[in-house]
């Protein structure tokens, strides 16, 4: 299939939080984002994190193969540095091939729990 | 009405609960794509679904009629192959005719549910 | 202020939840649709609705006073038709002004409340 | 890092729930927008709000440092006014750089919270 998608991404939003009411790893609290590489090549892709009130870290190296998804969290990011918890941040995403980029995080703070999604942002 | 959207449409984001708590069709876990055909023309649209250790299946064909919306859950595809649960994926959406493309998922393994959705990628 | 957005916009998503469990005006499910129009002109806008299996109906007219913002639920919308509950539905949104279009829904069947929201689709 | 984003962003979407269960900072009811400024120089920011029957208010004035990421909450805002609770908005952000916007709220009037999430709307 023909590539789809941009080489460069980012999402503003971005916290992990610190609690989780179930250790299930399906529902620990967590910030996910969503690597679609539909192309014939693998994507080599650069992760930067950016914060409040410090220099970003990065790059954290990450492979998508060729027609290959991959559902990244940020939680399991260890290499430069693991990611902070509690703490805001946004990452920008970039890419050797061409992907598309959707942002997740699903929340376990409480008894029940909640989703929110979206697209990230790719420069046209 | 003049037609309205993109032909190739991409959803990072793929994954259905295996479980839910209540068997009410509108209350069961689901992964859904919306399709709005706002033109004169039936829309002929063609889903791959990429995963992450195993090759792209499909393609899931479905038809959207001129001046209709269609809201296929991920779950009601079977043919060539049923979508698995607990299972990471993404998808790529194309068709005949301009369509718009919606993403949402509702997930009830939780006693209260929770909603997410997002506009997909379109190929500018 | 110079006008932002665009004319033509399409949500594909739809659903009114037809049961609540609260009749408090802030916690009824609702579908909505927020319209911002950022200029000095008043924006004139049509909505109309697709269904799966039977025609469009609209237009839907409602009017955003310059340099105002309309948090419009779908819930209200009566002329020329009341929206159907428990349907699905998607909507094209047509402005003689350029407006922002962001689409959110509230799901109060169950005890704790579920929120979407998405930026609609714009034609670039 | 060469800058991403855009420099004039809209949400039509705004809403400050004005009740909460819990004041723990991280659960109290909010609506914030995430600013990402991945270059080299700070990127002065001006937010205008938007309502339904009364003139705009604005500019709020903040500044995101170079390679910077700020989660600025509507609530915080004071200056020249406080967001009114319980009421609708839209906001439009102007940068002197170019940025990357995203909008979120959670919402606690209930029980359990309910998050959404999307990327504003940037003028290409």
């Amino acid at each position: 299939m023909a590539p789809i998608g941009h080489r460069r991404w980012a999402i503003a939003e971005g916290y992990i939080p610190g609690q989780s009411l179930s250790q299930e790893h399906a529902l620990v609290s967590h910030e996910a984002v969503c690597l679609l590489n539909a192309g014939d090549r693998d994507a080599h892709v650069a992760i930067t994190l950016y914060f409040k009130d410090r220099d970003p870290t990065g790059p954290y190296r990450v492979t998508v193969g060729a027609r290959r998804t991959l559902h990244l969290r940020f939680n399991d990011l260890t290499d430069p540095a693991p990611v902070p918890r509690d703490t805001d941040f946004s990452s920008v995403i970039e890419s050797s091939e061409p992907i598309v980029v959707q942002h997740t995080r699903l929340d376990s703070r409480h008894p029940n729990i909640a989703l929110m999604s979206t697209v990230g942002y790719c420069e046209a």
